[in-house]
């Protein structure tokens, strides 16, 4: 197995240097024809995700699981939608950054240039198999796709299309590559070919990430947990505090950038927590309060098990703090720095909360629920960053560039 | 030991929550504190160095490795410069990116914040204690240490000088920590401190960055070995290739951005190897050349071990290629992706150079040895980085940042 593993990101490595000097237009092309192909192909695309369906209910998964893997023509619609809105991003590639001419008289600048092999190994929606597809084609990188086993059959056709694509296009299909081969074993010998794949992405649950972490020689990209705090400062909007609340938590809450955890200062938490105790009720949301928090409203206690846990459900944790020293240490302790908010009618604290709290996105005055490529203007996305080095928050398409220093001489030597 | 070492990255984590909020104002002065607290110790300085050497010597290291170690009155006076130098560079940190309003009217841009806590692992020159902990501490970062034992007393002076510094400043000294146990298992427990520890630069030995990319569970900044080729083009200018070949292989043969190969056009070699053959034996440069080299001048054959190796002394690998694909071919097998030049008149052979070859820099008709921080007018640096994720090349102040994303609301909700 491991020697098929080596020969497959052997092959992406050597397909890369192609797709890697393509120009704009022809990976335009690639893109277009591949929405062409994909339209063609709808049939068989939603007969063999019938196959991905019926597993999954076989095996009893969350009707929210089965949705996600659910392919249906409007969701094709989408999928096509998303790969037009990848072709109208501009191409980064071949920009250079501050271009300059040095004493010397050298020419020189940092030029964008595609990454080279991206690996990525996700769970569940067959629509990412796509979608990151088309950014590395779209990036001039290759790229190595492990999906979970629940949506083999829906990946199958959705690889075949873009390798035909590629094909007709008179590009090399290993540009896009598939692992079929399951189990983890595969992932371990994957996570050792740092010779020919320059990052990994893993997109899913913590084992997984922890895995990888621990396991790869290549360097990692972690798509990692969300757990997202908001505080509510001494001063605040009890409208605006009430709707970004509820709009953080219960909007979606099975999502990474959903609320998690509410820090109340104890000068606000007498007036708004039988208010805000009513608004979560109404909407379903189960509080585990501290034990202050418990001598305002009747809700369940707080273990410490409760700090620093991502629900992904209506659940929401709640404390009471003395100040925002305090919130901002317990933020620093607990929060995952995915995303981290304050509401405040404060100008000083609204400055200091960004200034001093470390997370990929701070939000003030506003729902958790923006830090998102698509909300911020990024466009599609390869996921979410939670690490410092590279890209921090959504992974865009300049994102799956690096640069390398262009230096244009005419005989120039060194003293 | 594990214990200990848990310990010191605990402590950098929270000390580096302090100097990450610090003005430029506050961190010049700690900086310039330093260097007066450098002047004023430097008999000391000299006296421990003076340890090292002579320990040096009874081991018998080579005297350009003790020349390295060897700190005098000038050196000093350069490190002084250099931190001087450093105080003059722009602080990146809470400078904004693409700052805008979206349509929904919420404020965002990419603040550019400090990474959090670096740790370096190098060898020898006991300046990179100086100029690593300066550039962390004016980037707001805080930084773990790990020298080389041969350096040990000099490194202890400044830490020491350091650490007071930053007490009198009256900011924790915990800013800069040293890991003073000795032997590879120390750094071993250090490579799995991902949880205080965001980035791991090695610096030192192939076996050295080897063991980081294995181990660690922290993000890794690889400075790894400088495998530079320039290709001689069909059409060149026979004074700039002598002038660019020679400064590239003999001006500091030691360094990773000196020439290791060069590759010649099969129909510039009739003219061209008899004359550079006669400058290189000038210059004392051994030449080890493929079989068709020795048609044309008589020299040592090489063999395969010959290509895509780091000589670090006089010697250069020669070989004859029918064209610049082959040559790119070659460069892109052999080549470490730290350097790669072309002397050539053509311009869409430079042009074409320029955007196949994926290399940290890539140099048209100068030397090679311009690819260097001071060169290119970063400033100083931590290293050049053959990694292609966060930064690649020299890795100058800014490189020492990351960013978050800040959201600013007026009460906005996601629909």
């Amino acid at each position: 197995m491991e020697k098929r593993i080596i020969e497959i990101a052997k092959q992406a490595r050597e397909a890369s240097r192609v797709i890697a000097t393509q120009t704009t237009e022809k990976k335009n092309a690639v893109l277009r024809a591949i929405a062409v192909n994909l339209k063609k192909n709808s049939a068989k695309l939603l007969e063999e995700n019938q196959k991905d369906i019926e597993s999954a209910e076989r095996q009893n998964l969350t009707k929210a699981l089965v949705d996600r893997l659910l392919i249906t023509d409007s969701r094709i619609d989408n999928m096509i939608a998303e790969l037009e809105s990848i072709i109208r991003l501009e191409d980064p590639v071949g920009e250079i950054e501050n271009f300059r001419t040095l004493p010397n008289g050298l020419r020189t600048g940092k030029m964008r240039v595609p990454i080279g092999v991206i690996g990525i190994i996700y769970e569940s929606r067959p629509n990412v198999t796509l979608d990151t597809s088309a950014l590395c084609i779209k990036s001039g990188n290759g790229i190595i796709l492990k999906g979970g086993s629940e949506a083999y059959h829906s990946n199958m056709v959705l690889v075949e299309i873009i390798k035909d694509t590629l094909k007709e296009q008179g590009l090399p299909e290993e540009i896009v590559q598939y692992i079929d081969i399951k189990g983890r074993e595969a992932v371990t010998h994957l996570l050792k070919q740092d010779q020919y794949i320059d990052v990994i992405i893993p997109r899913g649950g913590p084992h997984l990430i922890r895995k990888v972490v621990e396991e790869s020689t290549i360097p990692v990209i972690k798509h990692d947990a969300g757990i997202c705090h908001i505080y509510l400062d001494q001063g605040y909007d009890k409208e605006q505090a009430i709707d970004i609340i509820i709009n953080s938590k219960v909007q979606r809450p099975g999502v990474c950038n959903a609320l998690e955890c509410l820090l109340i200062h104890q000068d606000a938490a007498e007036e708004f927590l039988p208010i805000l105790h009513e608004e979560l009720k109404k909407n379903e949301v189960e509080i585990r309060g501290c034990s202050l928090t418990k001598e305002h409203i009747n809700v369940k206690e707080a273990t410490e098990d409760d700090w620093g846990k991502e629900y992904l459900e209506k659940v929401l944790a709640l404390k009471i703090v003395e100040s925002m020293e305090v919130a901002m240490d317990f933020i620093a302790k607990y929060s995952s720095q995915h995303t981290d908010g304050i509401i405040t009618t404060s100008y000083a604290n609204s400055m200091r909360f960004v200034r001093e709290v470390d997370s990929s996105a701070v939000v003030v005055n506003a729902s958790t629920r923006f830090n998102d490529g698509g909300q911020l203007g990024f466009g599609s996305e390869m996921g979410i960053s939670t690490q410092k080095l590279h890209v921090r928050g959504p992974m865009g398409l300049k994102d799956l560039t690096t640069s390398k220093n262009v230096i244009l001489g005419e005989g120039q030597i060194r003293n």
